[in-house]
């Protein structure tokens, strides 16, 4: 089998760079260990080599379809949402109460790596079942728990969210599905969602959508969403299941990911389709955002997970190919030498340096946010906050950043294979298939950059932004003890400088009321300042392996540390060296975009 | 029918910008007129609409297939080969005495762009056929000729290139397909060549391959390599058609351009294949360049067609689909209000208008290439030469720019449709992977990179690169005519003395010996100038338009130049800006990719 992830690299994050073993000095983690996790994550590498990556191919030939009513999926999906079930690997994060083993939300991220890395078209199935469940287990009445959480938690049931309608992609504001209430206290729906992933398929006897609509005579916009849980078959008096005229009229057949199902659901269509509020009235999309927030992190890890497959795939065909020879002093080749492996081309090791960067750089930054998750939960009081808000700032480009770089780093990849990469025979063209998905679902690019630059940035009144910049800072001067490491610590401090002046210069337009410029280039933003907070990754990667070869205190090979202080080098080089770019592009005084700015620019 | 391709952008670079049919006065082109060239293209156009676009999305449903020894193709490209044939539509810039109309090769890519708008994966067929007959037209002995040209030209016979083999891509210096000359003039070919495009189908009755072999006893390298006709069937002594003992040993499947076989062919299996050298012993790589020149320009037509088609299906999207509100001084929305269509988005026109700049920059350069072209064979001898040593220049950025940027616009052009954008049902996924191949095949973007800044950036000690600066030169002082071009005038010039100290930074590598440094980011490189070049040809283009709306001489609306104008401002935000990272990557003391920096950077 192919190597498709780095576990010393997964390992090294964990807890050399984060520390997260710390957590468990925390009341809430204190049942767990380095041990306890480390088990069930070498039982997960276990199971996503054998039962995991050998179908990934397969599941890309056999996509889902939609026939006679019914969707029918790869069965490796029912053997995965039953083993994930009995493992415990489906809402390992939730308490002990609901049914979870209290595993930090950062070891489940790492775990998701994992199995995402040998295959990303199955965890969408568990992961959307996990936080399904969270959103009843948060937010659900005890009976709405009882009905539905450990079926869940257990795989026999699975979980999707319901957001997208055909006339409310982006604009959820528009959602018109229906809620009518009952005099049970259940509610009457009715109305279409598309894109619905995972919401389909025989091997799950129910599936529990949480779906957002609208109560009767509630406001316009999102202030009039609320949210519910609607099963496909609802329980009977007698414990029985009953269908809950929730139809499948359809499958989306898409260009990748085609193992993971993407369903049109008719909710309601004879008027006889039941579900329960969970939460508050008209308090549905503040509290779908758990879920989505959730989501999105997993969708950047599964973009980061598929991009490192990609990467492990194309170093080693630079490795084993053959190709060309080194250039000699005077430009002159050698034509009766041997040829070299291409690994030694200095263009292809920058391909492969690029993917490294994009790849490690996203598995950091996830992995930092999860742990900001759990410590905004379990930490002091004061901390709670802290780390709430920085969650909150870096979610949108945690999901953003390897959506966008993991799909260039594939391409990259590709590259590597020559006319190779092309073909259907090696797998990188279907991760290059499979990775597109990743910056539309979840909120496209461009939605994840208004939320970073309309919301997140001013959140606070900037406070949550100097946390960040504190959190750098610190950064900045463990890096700068370090003679080798003080010239990009400088850089990242300018590059964070600069960040700070494009951000000024922005908010004048939003002072003036003009909010619509504000946020015009929030795309061109959302690229410069991911390169600042992955730069910033790097440079805090950089300093712990110099700390572990300095220290003699190591866990992994000299050259891994090495590797890791080379590629944070090269990260500044090729990649920080865009934000000069970016920089003058959101300086730029030239207004283009605007309806105003011209009428018929498309001319 | 969806617009696919926009005929007026294609005459306004023809005859505004490039005013082409000022070669009409050359001796040459003296029976052509710009009257019966806009009836060819709108021959073409009509074919197009006709035969071509209504098949693209059948062609990648049922892509090419190898079974039982035979390559099953659309049926699609039997008509269209037996069409163009008799159009005239295959070596339409041949000679009267080779068959041809003398028509300029900015006119046949112009054809060619309009076609390839239509359905990427046919025109290769005829391509491949028109550059093969052109080959032996050029170098081959008469005989040759008389045994080739014409059944080529009438589409009858198809023609293609084989450089490839499996242990020979990139480097072509480890061709070892051997060539024993026979008694009677003619060579014993045997080898493999893998990844012929149009290699083999049941619609032409005979294929002319032009094949990459070693003379047996020949000197190692590419100076031993020479160049054959050699045919699937030969011609018998009573002019009937015997097999060559050319065998189709298979079909690569593909992600993309699945209508557009890709075979791999054996050639004298059973020590019965026969070819005829064309052109002189071991200059066969050298000839073949005249071929692999055309064929570059093609894939950068062919990559800017297929983005010019998928900006047209997004902006159609983008017009016809209601999704959300604009945002209102403060920030808000009236949810009230009716969605508004998605182009008025800021992020969706900065996408559109990133499409339309790289498109049309893109079509400006490869018709610009084209007419040096012609003007390189067809003006005075003085002009020759320059001509010549631009269109030597330029290649490497009209193949890769298009293919790696176009690859880029299509991406932006599939987000648009947000996650419909990622379903087979709608176009731009077909496009997002069509594209894919033309940055790998014609020499992959690492080696275009290689042969722009190490062997044309140095040519005649660097008079090339002065000649480009000199056309830069002009067109600066053209535009800074007009005030509100000036300061983009101003900009390029910047830019262009930017992209000088780059080169001389690198030279002092080359100069000192050290080469493989020299080149090392080649492909950075080639961003950068690709960025110079792209700005000089929308900088051209505001300047035609500003001309045309001052002196009223237009044959457009105001709207279509004040939209050139536009795009030009847009380039220059977004796009040019981006040369200020590019320098700093070039220009960087660091050293990381070059084997001695370390030995172990991936571990």
């Amino acid at each position: 089998m192919s190597k498709y992830i780095s576990i010393e690299n997964l390992k090294f994050a964990l807890f050399e760079l984060l520390e997260s073993d710390k957590l468990f000095a925390l009341d809430h983690y204190k049942d767990l260990d380095k041990d306890s996790v480390n088990i069930m994550m070498d039982a997960i590498k276990d199971y996503a080599d054998k039962s995991m990556y050998p179908v990934f191919k397969e599941m890309d030939q056999q996509p889902a379809v939609y026939e006679d009513g019914k969707i029918i999926v790869h069965p490796a999906i029912g053997r995965f949402m039953k083993d994930a079930g009995e493992n415990g690997w489906i809402g390992p994060t939730f308490s002990y109460e609901d049914g979870g083993m209290q595993l930090p939300h950062v070891f489940h991220t790492a775990a998701s790596h994992i199995m995402e890395c040998a295959n990303n078209n199955m965890t969408g199935y568990t992961g959307l079942t996990g936080g399904a469940a969270n959103l009843i287990a948060t937010y659900g009445t005890s009976t709405l728990k009882e009905m539905y959480v450990s079926n869940m938690l257990e795989g026999k049931w699975a979980g999707t969210m319901c957001l997208t309608e055909p006339q409310a992609g982006s604009s959820l504001s528009d959602i018109i599905t229906s809620a009518s209430p009952q005099t049970d206290g259940s509610y009457k729906i009715k109305g279409h969602k598309i894109f619905i992933s995972g919401g389909d398929h025989e091997y799950s006897e129910n599936f529990i959508h949480l779906v957002l609509a609208r109560i009767e005579g509630a406001p316009l916009g999102t202030k009039g969403i609320s949210l519910f849980a609607v099963p496909k078959n609802r329980i009977t008096d007698n414990s029985g299941l009953e269908y809950n005229d929730v139809l499948t009229a359809g499958e989306f057949q898409k260009m990748g990911q085609k193992g993971y199902c993407t369903t049109h659901l008719v909710f309601g269509e004879n008027d006889d389709c039941y579900g329960h509020l969970v939460g508050a009235e008209n308090q549905g999309l503040k509290n779908m955002f758990q879920m989505m927030n959730g989501a999105r992190i997993d969708v950047g890890m599964t973009a980061a997970s598929v991009a490192t497959a990609a990467f492990y795939a194309s170093l080693q065909y630079a490795q084993e190919r053959s190709q060309g020879r080194r250039i000699l002093p005077g430009g002159v080749k050698n034509v009766e030498a041997q040829q070299t492996s291409i690994i030694n081309h200095p263009d292809v090791k920058r391909m492969l340096l690029l993917q490294k960067a994009v790849t490690e750089g996203s598995i950091a930054l996830l992995l930092q946010a999860s742990l900001y998750h759990d410590l905004s939960h379990h930490s002091s009081e004061e901390d709670k906050e802290k780390y709430h808000l920085l969650l909150e700032l870096l979610t949108p480009i945690a999901k953003t950043y390897p959506s966008e770089m993991g799909r260039v780093s594939i391409s990259n990849g590709l590259q590597i294979l020559g006319g190779y990469g092309f073909c259907t025979e090696f797998s990188l063209e279907q991760y290059y298939r499979d990775i597109r998905i990743m910056s539309l679902y979840e909120g496209t690019t461009g939605i994840q950059s208004l939320d970073l630059l309309g919301r997140k940035v001013v959140m606070k009144n900037g406070e949550t932004m100097k946390l960040l910049t504190k959190e750098i800072i610190a950064s900045i001067a463990a890096a700068s003890n370090y003679d080798d490491l003080k010239p990009y610590a400088d850089k990242l401090k300018s590059a964070s400088k600069n960040l700070e002046q494009v951000v000024m210069h922005l908010l004048q337009f939003a002072m003036s009321g003009n909010h619509e410029r504000y946020i015009a280039d929030a795309t061109i933003f959302m690229e410069m300042m991911s390169n600042v907070v992955i730069a910033w990754q790097w440079l805090k990667m950089a300093t712990t392996a110099k700390t572990a070869l300095v220290t003699g205190n190591t866990i992994q090979t000299s050259e891994f540390y090495e590797s890791k202080i080379h590629t944070m080098r090269f990260f500044f080089k090729y990649e920080l060296a865009k934000n000069n770019g970016f920089k003058e592009t959101l300086m730029d005084p030239d207004s283009l975009t605007i309806l105003e700015d011209k009428k018929s620019v498309l001319a």
